[in-house]
C-alpha cells in the first residue's frame, strides 16, 4: 500500500486525496510548493486546509492528474477563473474542447462592460436593458 | 495551525469548513450571526447543522469567501433563490456574468404565470401547450 | 441539540442527513417508510444504506425539505426519472420552472423511438443519421 | 445487515460505496477485477484508492448500478471519455438520451482539428478565429 505518498487536501471541508508526485506535475503553482511547514498544514489530521470552493477543486485536481485543463459547466467562467488564479494556474492552458466556454464569457464580459458604463447604480439591469444589448 | 478559528457547517450531511471571520463578511445574514448557543450547534462534533441542499451551499460559501455571488448552472434559478432566502442573502447582489441566469428565469416565471392562469389543474402541460406559449 | 431526531442516509457512500419528520412529508414513499428493522439499517453506524447515485440524491432530499420537486441540470432527464422511480416519487409533481426539462426529454425520446425503429443494431447513430432527424 | 458484501471505493478522496456483486455486472473492466491483492487496497481502512475525478465517478457507478451509461452535463465530453477509458468502459454503450452529447463533441473535435491544423501555436484562438469557424 502506498499510503505514505498520499496527500490529503481539505478544500472547504471536503477532503480530496492524491499522490504527492501528482502535485509536482505543474511546477511553480500553489500545490506544487506544499510543505508540512506551511501554516495550513494540520499534523494531527495530516492534511492541508484551503478555504476555497470544494466542488470546483475536482477540476483543478483533474488538471494535475491528467495534464488537461477542462472548464466545468456547472459554474460560470469567471468563478472558475478566480479559482484558477488562486491555485496559480494559467487559464490559457485550457483544452480545445473548452475553448468555447473560455471565449464565450470573455465576449459576455465585453458586452457587460458596455452595460456597466451606461448603468452606474450596480443593480441587475431590467429585462428591457438586457434584451436591448443581447 | 489555525484550527481554533475554523467553523464546521454540516449542511444536509456534507461538512463544509471555513474560518469564522469569513462568515462575518456579509453582515446581518444567518451565517454571520452563528453562536454556539443556537439550537443547531453540536458541542460534541463542534459543528452547526442545517437541513438544506449540501451541493448548492458551495455557491453560498463562495459568496462569503470571494465577496462575489454567482449562480450555479446545475440547478434552476428558483431552487437557488430559495436557498439564498434561507441563508438571508440578497439575490440582487448577483455578479454581472450571472445576470442572464438571474433574469432568464424571471422571464420564464412570467410566462408560466400566464400558463397557470389558463391551466388550473396543476399538472405539467402537454407538449402542445408548452410549444404554444414558448 | 436535536441529534436524536436526525437520520443519516448513506447514499452510494455519501452521507446525507436530515430530520426524521422531514422524511414523513411525502407519504407512501421509500423514505417515509424507513424503520430500523429494514435490512439496510446499520445499528453500529446508525445509518441507512442505499446503493444509488449520491449527487442526484440532493435533489430528492430537496423535495422533502422544501416540498418542491426541481430537476437537476447536470444529469439527463431519464437518469433523474429512474432515481425518482427508485425513491417512489412522482415525476408529475415537478415545479413549473422545470417543466421545460421535463417535457423536452419526452420529446427527444419520441424522436429517438423513431430512430430506434429504423436502426436496430443498437449502436449510436452516425452524425449523418442524427443530423437527419433533428 | 449486509455490510460484509459492501465495497468502499475512495476516488480522489471521496468515498463511494456499493455492493461487491454490483461491480461484477460489467465484466472485463477495472472494477469487475478488484481484489484485496491489488496495490491500491488499504486493509486498515478496507478501501480501494483511485486517483481520479471523484464527482464524475458517480456516473461511472451509476452505469454499474442501473446498467445504463449516461453522460454528465457538468463536464465536457472529452473529460468524461477519458474517465470511461481509465475505468475500462466503452463509450459506445451510451444511452440514446445522451447520444446528442456523445456525437456533439465529436463534431466539435473535427472542427477543432481543422483549427489546430491552421493554428500551430497552441494558444486559445482569438474570438475572431472562433467566430469564423463556428
Amino acid at each position: 500500500m502506498d499510503t505514505e505518498h498520499r496527500v490529503i487536501l481539505n478544500v472547504g471541508g471536503i477532503r480530496h486525496e492524491t499522490y504527492s508526485h501528482v502535485l509536482k506535475k505543474i511546477p511553480a503553482t500553489r500545490l506544487s510548493r506544499l510543505t508540512p511547514n506551511t501554516a495550513n498544514y494540520d499534523p494531527v489530521l495530516n492534511e492541508y486546509f484551503f478555504d476555497r470552493h470544494p466542488g470546483v477543486f475536482s477540476m483543478i485536481m483533474n488538471y494535475y492528474r491528467t495534464g488537461k485543463l477542462h472548464y466545468p459547466t456547472n459554474v460560470c467562467g469567471p468563478l472558475f477563473e478566480e479559482e484558477l488564479e488562486f491555485w496559480g494556474l494559467d487559464a490559457n492552458q485550457v483544452e480545445p474542447c473548452c475553448w468555447m466556454t473560455y471565449t464565450q464569457h470573455r465576449d459576455t464580459q465585453e458586452t457587460l462592460a458596455v452595460i456597466e458604463s451606461l448603468d452606474l447604480d450596480g443593480d441587475p439591469p431590467s429585462q428591457e436593458e438586457v434584451g436591448y444589448v443581447f
